[in-house]
Formats: structure tokens, sequence, C-alpha cells
């Protein structure tokens, strides 16, 4: 045998033959494929940044503060902007929401357990449950007409009275469809599950307004848990901040799978430095938001089907064959995401001139390119 | 039933009543229970790690390099300098050594599987194991006399021939005892072995001349790895980089547990630049081996029983009561860490006066607190 034989014997079963998540990070003028923003941190942020790291250089000779106690104050004082009073001890958080969502899965899943989401929503979700051993049940949302992946409140109970699941996955708004759910969804599939009830939301910064979030139904529900990042509308992708809000009991039982020290110095202190511009870091996302709404209405014009968005993406339909597509694009600079939803891409909103490069390659592309009805 | 009751009852059944890991982060004036470096990063790498964080900084709107590759390409070519040369697609990061051995669980671990490792050891070693459902086998190694805690090549054997397990760790030097183990052990129970075997070098750069590393014996062995972390010797506890070599379809195996992009932006430059100037970083290590000794040698003039090191701390016995006396040094401003050994420490080799207030304070306490024969 050779030494891949000999490590693909030692694998954990269900791992054989799997591929490893892998979003191409290819360098092309237009990346508009992981919902990143296309904004630079502005000067006075890195300014800030860098001073912090200065500050704490010499004593990195020391472990971090294992309870990164600066940090959830500052994200505590972040939430609790939106109205609703979140408390320190209420908030977790890992190098980024994909490991936030890790330690759940770690702590409140497992072998012999499952976790609930409605497909399509974000493809680690079931990445992460198969990691930890819990096994995936894929949930449907509505998928035809004018309500194409919207996810109803009754539909939602249905599949949760019948899979009785551990962990279920809400996402709103949800990646890659855009719309973001009521709280009576939320609400209802709460009462209706005996388990987790984690809320993912990753994009709820560029929700339309009076999108409400589910911050503001934990108060009396123990098992429910709001995610969100800092890598999209806080523009903090590559400082890796994910966390979540969530009961002081059930923050604690993530401090069992948790490493310790899992938040690194540099990572606590720039992450502190930009929530302490939290103003300036979001102000790029009213820009965001009508390149958004802009996408959506140039899409519809160009006959094919856009999703509603409250997020910084947008996903269209009507594509005869989106693979053939998506390289028609990359041909001209702009790199998108097949999400693996037939005849449909996704595309993050950038600035108004990537926005452009974008709109303009798919204009030229539709003539030949659109087809299958969405 | 309030929060906790209902988070509990949700808990996996096997976290239920554990407590969370915690060397105790006390505010101290003589901190010598985690095995940091007391020496703080040299202020010209601190402007190095400022440097890289202020230009990569305004670019943290956008994903970090999801394969760390400079990094890899940096720790490939450090590894390299012993002698052993190490291939970038051999090496493996992760945000302390902490998570490269999760990873490794992750990948080789699992239900129905067990992993085995001779304690005492590495204290994670276990609570790492069996958050990924894995089962730990706890093995031996020698308890009594002047080997006390060593660790020889035929009752490994024996123990992985009875066990067969899927995972075997080995710790060289071994942390909490201290000692290194000789390859002729490596190599029994890499033949003995039909799975994984996981030499963690934590401590590697502080072993005694003459000391070689398990990096030699990967050639040709492909169910072998050898773990390492920046947190000791490179002083970099708070920069969260632990890493390891393989053969590569090993590392492979290790992207398909992972969560994408788990090193931060930051995280990547700091370590690069620490990397950048290891000989400075590395200049204090003769100065902490210089401590270790002295540390030893007092010790045992004291009347009690250190136990021979290759580390940055002695574990010593002789003690009565060894939480008293515990208590007595940390009632004296000196922390070191009681590491559940009955009538044994370990300290910390740190500075000159930070060991001399430790002996000191030590020296003190002997005469009432001296009892039990290691």
């Amino acid at each position: 045998m050779d030494a891949r034989e000999v490590v693909d014997a030692l694998l954990r079963p269900d791992l054989r033959g799997r591929t490893a998540y892998g979003a191409p990070q290819l360098d092309v003028p237009v990346a508009l494929n992981t919902n990143e923003s296309s904004y630079p941190v502005p000067a006075v942020v890195v300014a800030a940044m860098t001073a912090a790291v200065e500050e704490a250089a010499a004593g990195l000779n020391r472990y971090p503060d294992r309870e990164f106690t600066r940090l959830r104050e500052a994200l505590a004082a972040y939430l609790g902007r939106s109205g609703t009073t979140v408390d320190p001890a209420q908030v977790w958080a890992g190098n980024g929401s994909n490991e936030v969502l890790l330690h759940l899965l770690q702590a409140f899943g497992g072998p012999g357990r499952t976790a609930l989401g409605f497909t399509p929503a974000y493809s680690m979700h079931p990445i992460i449950t198969t990691t930890t051993g819990t096994a995936w049940v894929d949930g449907m949302r509505g998928v035809a007409g004018a309500g194409a992946f919207d996810l109803d409140a009754a539909s939602a109970v249905v599949q949760v009275r019948e899979h009785r699941p551990d962990v279920v996955f809400l996402c709103s708004p949800n990646n890659p469809t855009g719309t973001a759910l009521g709280l009576d969804v939320v609400e209802a599939v709460y009462d209706a599950a005996d388990g987790l009830v984690v809320v993912d939301e990753a994009y709820a910064e560029y929700a339309r307004a009076g999108t409400p979030s589910a911050l503001t139904l934990l108060a009396g529900r123990p098992r429910l848990v709001v995610t969100r990042t800092m890598s999209k509308a806080f523009a903090l992708a590559g400082g890796r901040v994910g966390y979540l809000a969530a009961d002081p009991a059930l923050v604690d039982a993530l401090r069992l799978v948790r490493m310790p020290y899992h938040l690194s110095t540099p990572t606590q202190a720039v992450a502190l430095a930009a929530l302490a511009h939290a103003d300036l870091m979001l102000e790029t996302v009213d820009a965001v938001r009508a390149q958004r709404d802009r996408i959506v209405d140039e899409i519809a014009r160009m006959g094919l089907s856009p999703v509603p968005s409250d997020a910084n993406f947008v996903l269209f339909g009507g594509l005869a064959d989106s693979h053939a597509t998506w390289q028609g694009l990359l041909d001209r600079g702009v790199l998108v995401r097949d999400v693996g939803i037939a005849h449909y891409l996704r595309v993050t909103a950038g600035t108004p001139e990537e926005t452009s490069a974008f709109l303009d390659a798919l204009a030229a592309l539709v003539p030949t390119h659109a087809g299958a009805a969405p």
C-alpha cells in the first residue's frame, strides 16, 4: 500500500471519499463568491488594530485570556445596540461562526443524535453536523413559484415533529437564498422542538428595514441560540470572529468542548479594535444594500429570476446551465458562486464598479444562457 | 425546570457533570504554572509583528488564505533547521496544538474507536479524545523508584498489543513529568500499532543535548505524526499556533475536518513575523534550560525528588500534601501547577529572579511540607 492507501484505511469510515470544503480562492479582478465585504477596513481602524497588536505583542509569551472577557463585553454591547439587552455571560465566540457552530454540535450533538436544517441553507451546517458524528436530516423549503425557497411556520413545524431533532438550524437571512425568516417561524419551531434551536444570523445587519432579529426572542427560551459573525457586515472575514448569544447556562456548556485558549491574543485585539469603531466598520452596509437591490432589479429586467434578499448577496435563477454561466462570468473576470442548485447562481453585492462588471458580464451572457424556468 | 436544568438535559450524556479545563489564570507576581516562556517578545519582533498586521489589516474584509501557504512554508523551513527536510505539504497548523490534535482525532478517531496514552501525560490528550467521541484508554508508565514515570519500549508495546488502539499518543519530552522518550520507544510503538502514532513534541526545543526528534523517523512511516507548538520555546503562547509534520496524505485528510479559514489573517501574520526571527525568538531557550537544571539541582539538595527534565518545567515529588504546598507557594506569590499526582507538583522554569522566588518560597516550606517518599 502507498501512503495514501494507508491513510485512507485509517480514516473515519464516514469521511472516506469526501472532498474538503473549498470555495475556489482564485485571483480574479472581481471576486463576488464568498459574500465578503468588498470594502477594505478604513484607515482609522487599521491604525487602531495596529496599535492594539503593538500593545499586545510583547506579552504574546503569555496565553490569551481564555475567557476573552473584554471581547465578550464588547460583543454584548454591540448586540445591545439593536435594543435587546445582552449580558456578556450570554455571549460566546470562536474563530469564525463555523467554530461557534462546531462547539454547539460538539456539546449538544454527537453519535445517536440528529440535526435538522431546511435545505438549501448554509452548506457548512451539514458538514459541521456530520463532523461531530451527528446525523444530518435534510429538511425542505418551498421549492417552486413566487415563494421558492421560502420556509413557513406550518411546514417547519411538521418537519420538526416528524424528525424530533436534537438541534434545528434556521438561517435568517438564509444563505444562499437571501430571504429572512419571520419570527413566527422561529417561535413555532422553538415550541415544536425538544432540542436546541440555532438561528444563524450571519447576514442580519443587511436585512431590509423592519426585519426583527431572533435576539428579541432569547428571554425565557434557554434552548434558543442566535449566531452572528464579524465576517460580513463588519468587514472582518480575515479576523475570524463569529459569536452567539444564548442563555448563560448554554454558554457554560460550550466551555466543556472548546479547546482552551482558542482565541489568540491578536484575534481578540483586532476584533476589539473593530468593535470600538463599529459605526465606521458598518458604514458601507447601506451602500452594499443599494447594490443588492440594484442587482435584484436589473437581473429581473434581464428576464432572470432573483430571489428577494435581506443579505449582501442575491440568488438568481432562470439559467439553462448554471455551470456554463458560472464559467462564462469567470472568463469575463467575475467570480460568483455555484451553490449546487440547478439553474441558479449566487452573487455577492460588491462595490458599484464590481456590481456593474458583474451585471455587464451577465447581460452579455443572457441571450444565450437564459433558459429553464426557475 | 430552570435554564440550567434545561441545558443539562440537552447536553451530550458523556459531558454531563464534567468541569471545563481550567488552569487558574490568577494575577500573581510569579506565574510558573502553564509552562509559558517568562521572556517577553523582543522589541525587534514586536516591530515586525506590528508591521505585518498593519500591512494585512486593510485587507481583513477578505477571508484569510485557507491553506495558510506561507505559514506552512515557514514552519517547514523551521523544522528543516534540525537537519530533517520537511516539505510544506507535510505541515498542518491550528489555533494551538490542541486544535491540531483535535483535527487528528476528528479524522482518525470517533465513535467505536480508541486512543491510548501513557499516563501521566498531557492532560488535554484524554479531553480532546473524548470530545470527539473516541474512547480513551489510560496506559501506564513506570511508577516507582529511580525510573518513576519512565516509559520503555517493552512496556509500551505490550500495552499497544493489548488495546490495539486507533491512535497512540506519545509525549516527548513528556508533560508533566519532563523526560524525553528514546526513539526506540517510538519505533517499537509504531511497529506494534495498526493505527496512528502521535508524538507530541511541544517541548522539543528544550530537550537536553543529543535528544533526537521523531521528525527523523517520518520518512516511510505514513502513520506517524509529530506535533509541535509555537507556545513554548517560541514564546508565542498568545499567538496560538500549533502544528504538525506527517505524510502529505495524512495532512490532506485533516482538510476534511478543519473548519474552513480556521487560522485568522492576524494569527498567520504574527506567526510569520516570529518565524522570520526564529533565532531571536529562541534566544532564551538556553537561559530557561539553565534555570531548569538549577531547579533540579536545588530541589534535590532540599531532599525532594525532581524528575529529570528535557522540558521547561520540573516535576518534583516528596511532598507530604502537594495541595498544601501548592497553597503555601501561592500564599508567597508563586503559582505552580498541581497536576493531580499525589505528593508531586510541577513548576515552570522562569527567569532567574522568578526561579529564585520559587526556590526561596519552597525552601521555607520544606521543613514542614516534605514527607512521603516519591
